[in-house]
């Protein structure tokens, strides 16, 4: 037996199915893939094989594995004493950076996981426009919590249901949580006007991906941001980005500088901490100082803005400020996608690649991107997870857990060797499946 | 003007109230604490000026600053590339280490917060019970979010108010989720009982602290452990124990394991990461392998479960299974409250000091400790927040953001001439303040 699959025995003795994180668990593999350690753009199982990480922490690692700027940080971090739930001159610099970088932020604050951040940031914006109503889009996310894990990502068979009543995506959120919540089309102006139109003076916030991230990379059609900046602001709701995954990932403004429209608040992360536990929301000043100390709302924890994460961040961001950083991921991004684009004219595939940055989808079943949840219905799951799998045979890691078209990427320590030969595994696995994937 | 001053001032202009969690302001300065380092059981301002660190991050750094097995494993972490969002053998180890030590734990998991582990386990007692109801104790805190920041503090002018219509402890936070919160008083086992014949089938789940840390250290009067375990049992609702704040300060096993009752859930963290961010929930296998990849509960995240803190919390539960450690801690323990209760004894001081394992509380305008919360209405807290102002001015830091009564202690690197010199400390201002100290 592979040490792979016996350490998958011990751990479920221990931790439920084996992980720390129901999503962990690769479909492709049956199994989590249990690793010794990273290094660049390679990790390495239990086994001693080696892969070419493609998953890169779902996008958190854009520093891929063991980056020497992240070691000096844990340095740092040790001659200071990691002082714990106490602040630095280092949490001010940081806050002073992402406020320099992000559009919407005037204030902000850090916490670990990009749950905390969506968490907390609804509720300030539920308490500065006294109103208790969420509008959403569907096939976007936002965090695994009770204010927001409904309506997202309904499944095809009660899609679309009745979105007055929407989907609970998980059993034990009570039924209170998701009248709360009013779903819309991505991408559909009609559909959000009504919506507002019934219900706007009862909602306290729009929120959204710019960039649909974990469903097909869907971006938003000409016009549409400029559409909801608007409406929003005529209605009194906050307009909410959440960039917990688009942030960095193609600029270091995030979409909302790409796109050139500012929301009142927004969440950033993922590859915030360099690859350690760090998210942040930011916004406006005047909505930011609703927070205690300054006003009346809680937001409290011990490892909020852990000095650790605070100077690995800190050294993320001073590098994704160099001239190189972008020029290099761009550089590779075009590169793979000639690549992928050339290979499924050439085998006449069903198969489309949105991408996003560093970041990009493998939709099947369609040769147009998505622009709306129901477009990706037609991905076809099983037959995506044995793809995967035979990369991954093949030396090149993809998370997929089963939940629709995922995104997957590389990182600034990925070269064009690594894309080249994540291209030809690509290639070969496509050609073994040619039959299943040229059926429309 | 002072540099922690001026770093205020500029820390204003981009994270709200200068901080990044709200209770980081320490009314007792007026200004949050910045610090420059720390070492062992020292921290040092950013005009050089050395503390005794009384706080240790809230409980969290009971290994003190800079420990060098911290040093140790984060270098580790280092050396393996912090390949995050993968699991590793470690993560295994750590989590069969926590099934040993904590008596409920058949299966655990890791996030970072100790507000997610309380979210994400309450999730997990809803849909395990098919039940909405959650009875939590008066006084008790499960961490800040919408599921149970709700009648655990009202203030006195509200107190006891409605309890079928709870206090809710922040703005931003709907009503509707208050009527699924039903309070009692701690160390009533009549209010209990009544709300069980009236609430009980649909009641998911009793939480609760099993020694108050939050509020006066208020310890279960004998035999009340005992009572909520039966009770609990006889109408199926889980028992909760939330012991991020209790675990690992007295012992390895939590306070489940001191008062020899077994809940059928708990929470365990702070301390747990030994200075990093690290919490984890824990149970019966039946209720916790209800989260997906194994039931279908969701509980997912990037950053749960990370290799730096996987790392830190291994040497951390290493280091306190060795005989030194609560040994050390508990001659500590003796010399403090030995030279507390002299001191106000010689004094005569309306003051007490509950303590369990390396954390204290200090409770003025009474000489006997709090049962429930409303005894603990007594506390003068602006006079409490004057002491602590002039142990800070004499080099003793302690936090207190204005809550009541909170809790104080001393990590395993304080030594008995540290807390010779905070006793010290302690009497000199208590002197100062007798006066004030000594009314009833």
């Amino acid at each position: 037996m592979s040490r792979q699959k016996s350490h998958l025995q011990k751990a479920r003795e221990v931790l439920p199915g084996g992980v720390n994180s129901s999503t962990r668990f690769n479909r492709a593999l049956n199994s989590p893939f249990y690793v010794a350690r990273g290094r660049g753009s390679r990790v390495w199982d239990l086994d001693g094989n080696e892969y070419i990480d493609m998953s890169c922490a779902h996008g958190a690692g854009l520093l891929g594995n063991a980056h020497p700027l992240i070691d000096d940080a844990l340095l740092l971090a040790s001659k200071l004493g990691y002082v714990n739930s106490l602040e630095t001159e280092y949490h001010e610099e940081l806050a002073r950076k992402v406020c320099s970088l992000i559009p919407c932020a005037e204030r902000v604050r850090f916490c670990s996981a990009g749950s905390e951040a969506t968490l907390h940031l609804i509720r300030a914006c539920r308490a500065f426009t006294r109103r208790d109503k969420i509008i959403r889009i569907e096939g976007h996310f936002h965090g695994y919590h009770e204010l927001i894990y409904i309506g997202g990502h309904p499944p095809q068979s009660e899609f679309p249901g009745n979105r007055e009543s929407p989907f609970i995506e998980s059993p034990g959120i009570p039924q209170v949580f998701a009248d709360l919540i009013i779903p819309v089309p991505f991408n559909d102006r009609e559909a959000l006007e009504q919506v507002i139109r019934q219900h706007g003076d009862e909602a306290a916030v729009l929120i959204l991906e710019p960039v649909n991230f974990n469903c097909a990379c869907i971006k938003p059609e000409p016009g549409y941001l400029e559409f909801v900046r608007k409406i929003t602001e005529e209605k009194g709701i906050l307009l909410f980005f959440d960039e917990i995954q688009s942030s960095f990932k193609k600029n270091p403004g995030g979409a909302q500088e790409d796109f050139g429209i500012v929301p009142d608040v927004c969440t950033i992360g993922k590859a915030l901490g360099g690859g350690l536990p760090l998210s942040a929301f930011c916004g406006k000043a005047e909505i930011m100082d609703i927070y205690q100390p300054v006003g009346p709302v809680q937001h409290s924890g011990t490892f909020n803005a852990h000095l650790v994460p605070v100077l690995t961040g800190l050294a993320f961001l001073n590098e994704i400020s160099k001239p190189y950083f972008y020029a290099t991921l761009s550089a590779l991004e075009s590169q793979f996608h000639r690549g992928m684009d050339g290979m499924i004219q050439d085998l006449d595939l069903n198969v489309v690649v949105p991408h996003y940055g560093s970041r990009f989808n493998i939709l099947l079943g369609r040769k147009t991107p998505a622009v709306k949840y129901e477009d990706t219905f037609c991905h076809q799951n099983q037959l995506f997870l044995k793809v995967l799998r035979a990369c991954w045979e093949k030396g090149a890691y993809f998370h997929d857990y089963g939940g629709g078209p995922l995104h997957h990427g590389y990182s600034i320590q990925h070269s064009a060797e690594d894309v080249d030969e994540v291209l030809n595994i690509l290639e070969d696995v496509f050609r073994e499946f040619r039959e299943e994937l040229v059926i429309q």
